[in-house]
């Protein structure tokens, strides 16, 4: 039996505590706890199982991403070992740059720009040694000015709506901007979403066999690199179905935003506006590697409920993973 | 809790029927049931849930591809379509060997060839547009010998294998050469496969907004040619974690079946051999549009399982469901 079908209050009933305790009330949680119990509830809005997509953005929506999102740390952890092996590459663009932290000319780059860079550091690699390699970088590296551990820099409350959404019956889908790999490498552990159900910006592999050993070799070439209308495009080809939930935040996030929005029925795209220089950081257009200002602008117009981090968020981060252990 | 912990027996003990009825006492039906049964069973080759991804081919595996793909119809009917409205494509190649079905030279342009003349065919459709015209197709067409519909002629033993493999915790994918959406439109209906599920050949969208709403329009670019090598790249792309299990029928498949067979622990690939002219048809190395030569040949050393559908299938079709609601 589906567990649709138990109950006119809907799935959540089920649930014994309050939900989405991090949330603070105001329109944003109400919009959210209207919205599941709509498309769950027998009535003109429910929507059976399968149609119940949600697809998250995950730097600055689902973990810091400030100064730099956490991908240019790995490459440049990355960067370092290459340049120990031939030390001219640190005289070269863009090497230089990176190995040099010259956060000016990382930025001037783009974020594809990165993920390039990204790529190019890694070409010749099969995906099992960039996921092991991905794994320890994780395991240890720090942000650098919040001292925690990056995988300790994930929202607390966007965990707690993953599962909250799972627990109605949606199927959670990461989408992000950064590369698939990387993602999948923490979105278990960190998100409850298993790999296939992780969206991202991807190179093109070659399949080879190794001493026997069928491989997939990373190539520099990109294959996607999945921001703006490539999100959309992605989404497509990666689930096939138009979502109904859509959570981001730059203007990134907007083709997938009016994606969800546009289509009929009951919808929810949602904006994380972070706006708290106290907990973590404020900013939005001047963030160059992934500017927010025309969906912030047009969010009224576009349908979009902007979430406010000072407002709307009782706590920010998971707790410290490290700090409990010690 | 977690199905896997439940009885020392297997998943699959808690299910009360015989598995697998359409298959025939014989080494492939025992190596299927050997193999589920280790990797569900606490010892040396359980493996939990996550790991048990299984992926099969398509045309020729799930369903019957002869004396075409099911795919050459669909875009058959497409073309008819397009020379109603404009009569000189009908004297073009290579819409006019389409036209007069010249099996010869439809052969000729390969499987590839007949995949890009159907995205140049689609191209400018919505992907809704394109999905309603596929299930309109394939709710009607039928298979120009055997008289049923397309959608009957799937392979009722694969159709139950889905099953017992997600019965017993496996996600069950499919990673075919036609074309993704072509397959989505059928594949939660006739194998319980979710569109998210299923890779497959793809062209390029872009998104637009068409009177405000988000669309994502064909493309006549090919994205993705879903055969042999490219198989193994889109399950690392789309699924990001090396099979256990493979089913496949020609040499298209090889890559993904080597791919899933050198991995560490226990393993299966299959193959299906079409060696029954009495109930299907009998082919494998001259079907020049999906050859099985080098597989077959190497079967042994590449640890594949071979299946006879002459032997090993009790029967082969679903039930004809126009037959039983008449
Ligand atoms: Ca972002
Ligand atoms: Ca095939």
């Amino acid at each position: 039996m589906q567990r649709d079908d138990l109950s006119p209050g809907g799935d959540h009933s089920a649930v014994s505590t309050t939900p989405l305790p991090s949330w603070s009330d105001g329109p944003a949680k109400a919009a959210i706890l209207d919205f599941v119990q709509r498309v769950t509830t027998p009535g003109p809005d429910f929507l059976p199982r399968a149609r119940r997509i949600a697809t998250f953005d995950n730097d600055g929506t689902l973990w810091c991403e400030q100064p730099l999102q956490v991908q240019f740390y790995f490459g440049h952890q990355r960067l370092e070992a290459l340049v120990r092996k031939d030390a001219d590459l640190k005289q070269q663009q863009p090497y230089k740059a990176y190995l040099e932290r010259d956060i000016a000319a990382i930025k001037q780059m783009g974020k594809q720009g990165l993920f390039e860079v990204g790529a190019t550091a890694f070409a010749g690699n099969t995906e099992d040694e960039f996921d092991a390699e991905a794994r320890s970088f994780l395991a240890g590296a720090r942000h650098p000015k919040l001292g925690r551990r990056f995988i300790d820099l994930t929202y607390e409350p966007q965990v707690e709506l993953l599962e909250y959404l799972r627990t109605n019956g949606f199927k959670t889908f990461i989408v992000t901007g950064g590369g698939i790999d990387l993602v999948r490498a923490l979105a278990e552990d960190a998100y409850g979403i298993p790999p296939e159900q992780v969206v991202g910006s991807s190179v093109k592999t070659r399949f080879e066999l190794r001493d026997g050993v069928g491989v997939l070799v990373k190539q520099a070439e990109i294959d996607s690199f999945d921001d703006r209308e490539v999100k959309a495009h992605n989404i497509g080809l990666h689930i096939g179905r138009r979502p109904i939930f859509a959570f981001g935040n730059s203007d990134g996030d907007l083709a997938m935003l009016r994606y969800t929005l546009t289509g009929d029925g009951p919808r929810l795209g949602l904006l994380l506006h972070h706006d708290d220089a106290a907990r973590e950081f404020a900013y939005d257009r001047e963030f160059h590697l992934s500017p927010l200002a025309e969906a912030l602008d047009h969010a009224a117009e576009y349908g979009i409920t902007v979430v406010s981090m000072k407002n709307d968020w009782r706590t920010v981060f998971v707790p410290d993973a490290t700090a409990s252990a010690a």
